[in-house]
């Protein structure tokens, strides 16, 4: 048995997100143990960091994978890229000791949600995008989100009915970027993410953003631990998963990739 | 009856190109006439600069119609989009003179066609770019391109098979930016386009960038004007109708959209 590390990147569109469902829906894990079974049999604990939903894109989701294959990490990906849908692709894989998980192991995680704020929308936008018209303040939304950074609890921003044990987490870096009538960037670093918390604050921010809600209100919704006090969840479309990050050995942090551009650059 | 002027954005994806053809399939024609119709019934020669393929995309097509409306151009703009699918959208109507004809005055347009040269495929590239996982030599290209500029005759580049009365055509402007293991982008401006002119184009030019064809054999290939002689035709997905020009009553030109993004901001 070898242990691998993969990077991947999709295309979300067309998948009923990361994580395999009972029925025959199309999700990014389903296509990656196809794959696969194909290349060398059963995958042992196949392990995504996090589990992306219906219509959330990836250029940077790592997975663990355990597997009884001849093949080197480099002729691994061949196989897996050449067995693959076109709408995802294994950008590397590399060897990792046997114990190295995916989910338990990722230290921190960065998410890019990008909104086309134009009176008009935009085909050749809307696949990377969600679409609000209305002008939107970016530096006051700015001002809120920074108040969400830190270690704080987010339970006012984890989907309604999901449960988990703590709803802690820290927020190392919250940024909007752009302006009103172009295209407006958000982004988050954090250790940790509870499920449409990343849509749940983009659609606080917009509210901030329209005015309907003050950057200095942002302390209080924290504190009320209220869902119902939060924006509506964002658009699944606009968002995607950037990059993983792990302690290295030596016990530093690791970029799962380092631009923050799709897919790097050709070793070509 | 009122003659109006239209600018179209639209995914060409899901479309089987611009024109209207037999049976039921899908057009960019097909859908604004229905939205057309939908308003204010029937309407009259309507015209679009240019018939755009299969798969290509447009962030500037220009279309001429005359229809019986009591509507103002901002009110059908309106009526149009809240008709027209998630794929099409209009981003301005004008009123315009009742001769006004998008094809036939028409003065120049402008093409983008994208390249991702790298390695490995990228699904979040793929609907708006063609992938070619060989190095290409950006340099050897932009000077191959260059030598495309002018009044040729561009008989080696048109679509087999396709009878048009003269293949001569001034290219004001072939660039190519960008390099190796990243997007290079290709732009061309002229005062009209074979069919396939484009893709054939870049599929030559993708040949020099690899070696396989030099900078200096492109005037050859143009005398030759042996659609055998050049390279294949580059895929759809890369192509966007960036701009059409007009005269402009004094007789300056007017680009249809002014830059060269994606629809423009917001007059939010």
């Amino acid at each position: 048995m070898q242990s691998f590390r993969l990077l991947l990147e999709y295309d979300g569109r067309d998948f009923k997100g990361w994580q395999i469902q009972p029925g025959a829906k199309r999700t990014v894990q389903r296509c990656l143990e196809e794959a696969v079974e194909r290349i060398c049999g059963r995958a042992d604990s196949l392990i995504g960091s996090g589990r992306t939903d219906s219509g959330v894109h990836a250029q940077g989701q790592v997975v663990s994978l355990r597997v009884d294959t001849p093949l080197d990490a480099g002729q691994f990906q061949r196989a897996l890229n050449g067995n693959l849908p076109r709408d995802i692709v294994v950008l590397s894989v590399e060897a990792v000791p046997r114990d190295f998980d995916a989910r338990r192991h990722a230290v921190s995680k960065c998410y890019r949600y990008t909104v086309w704020n134009a009176r008009l929308r935009s085909p050749l936008r809307a696949a990377r995008s969600a679409h609000i018209p209305v002008p939107l303040d970016v530096e006051a939304m700015l001002k809120a989100a920074e108040r969400l950074e830190g270690e704080h609890d987010f339970a006012c921003f984890r989907a309604a009915g999901s449960d988990v044990e703590s709803t802690i987490r820290s927020l190392y870096r919250a940024e909007v970027r752009g302006r009103a009538g172009e295209e407006i960037v958000f982004e988050f670093n954090g250790s940790g993410f509870l499920r449409h918390m990343v849509r749940n604050i983009v659609g606080t921010l917009v509210e901030v953003g329209r005015g309907a809600r003050s950057p200095e209100s942002i302390e209080a919704l924290l504190a009320s631990r209220n869902r119902a006090e939060a924006g509506p969840t964002a658009p699944a479309e606009g968002l995607v998963l950037v990059a993983v990050s792990y302690p290295t050995p030596a016990g530093e942090f690791q970029e799962s990739i380092e631009n923050s551009e799709p897919s790097g650059p050709a070793k070509a």
